[in-house]
């Protein structure tokens, strides 16, 4: 199974007035990472997108919080694939403390995958064989 | 019931490259949104926190994308109390394209009662007697 | 002299943890006022980039810090043309509290116009007359 | 002279429609540097507001934008301390692509130091002596 990993320093821009990262920001992480990830596995999502118009589109995403994040913390998150369907994947990622390793946020996208051919018309498509094949590779 | 509309227009820097609204936008909302819908209801949140360290922690939240946003739409946010638990309340809202009606974005937020009077070890309590009341009203 | 009024409130997830807003929501707020005005003066910003490969690029943008925000404060930003040169176009913009009309934020947006017909090779150029002359009839 | 050096990935939510990045990002990133170098100079920001009530208030930001900042690319922002004054000082940052070294953005936060002991009057005071030491080690 293939898990990416990136690490990065919680900023005062993070906080809320509660000195706590105001959770969408954890989103915007999340979808950076899901975007590490496709890079990681050679999944070119947005050249897809461009020479192939089949699209990735995001349906669903969820988030579990455990424990708060602080001012210049240390925090590392995973990412690697969930559940794959015929025309859906699911994206899986672990936000934790990077000192003690204690899950702090559990999030995942779900993405659909959509012929984009008619712009006016966008539908969702069963995965295409070899890009599913690229999600198994990393499975 | 009781549900609070917030109508907001979209704009430029709310998009990503693909011309449509970044997700973690539509949580930033649906958060100010939950904000607003206290008020309302007469529920202080910043005012427990302060006066009595009843705080009410997100653990838990999902948004569901039926289609995507645009540059300059406007949009109605409708927020309204889901589930009532002993120790925990569900806040709903649907993104919808104003003139249209339409149903874009359908999220929540769960949020938690905590005593937070040992700052070192926040637990999960009952909601208090006078809390659960103005919620109840609300439904 | 055509000036442009948004109103707003600020929200939990403006602000930083001393309670007040964390400065680049200021510049979202600002940019989105500046694509309002345009709006407003029937300045097509984004279909004369489209159509005509023109685009009106940032090159500078500041501003200058009086009073801070808080939570759930009501704000007006006031938008109009400040100096307007051959190759470029300044936007200034006042925040102020709603309640009492005392300026908390002033800040501008210099753009210059850029001929964009060539893609690798973006260019600074005169403003052509008809955009000029609904940025004079602005004044 | 103390530089501080960040590395970065401009991520696929820093971007606008355009494809580019969306200039407050610029600005979230510049906040945090400043944090960053405080921290690298041994200048306890937070500590200093709440141990002795002195604060370090934004009063001006400016950005000069030379070239946008694409999808994936790795930047380098370098932050130092520019003018002291005897009330503020400024703060520089040059944000550059790491692979050609070329300058994409520059800017600068100016920060004036404030007497906080009245919450409801601060005001603007000398930088204090010890304070003023530790900016000046860093000239």
């Amino acid at each position: 199974m293939i898990e990416n990993k990136v690490e990065k320093k919680i900023m005062w821009g993070d906080l809320d007035p509660l000195g706590i990262v105001f959770y969408p920001r954890y989103y915007e992480w999340i979808d950076g990472c899901s975007h590490l990830f496709f890079e990681r596995i050679s999944f070119d999502l947005i050249g897809f997108w461009k020479d192939r118009q089949i699209g990735f589109s995001l349906i669903e995403t969820f988030a579990n919080y455990f424990s708060p994040g602080w001012y210049k913390q240390d925090i590392v998150i995973l990412t690697r694939l969930g559940k794959l369907q015929r025309k859906a994947v699911t994206i899986h990622h672990n936000i934790m403390d990077k000192a003690s390793g204690k899950v702090m946020v559990r999030g995942y996208e779900k993405r659909v995958c959509m012929d984009a051919r008619d712009p006016n018309n966008f539908k969702a498509m069963e995965i295409p064989d070899d890009l599913c094949r690229l999600f198994r590779q990393a499975m």
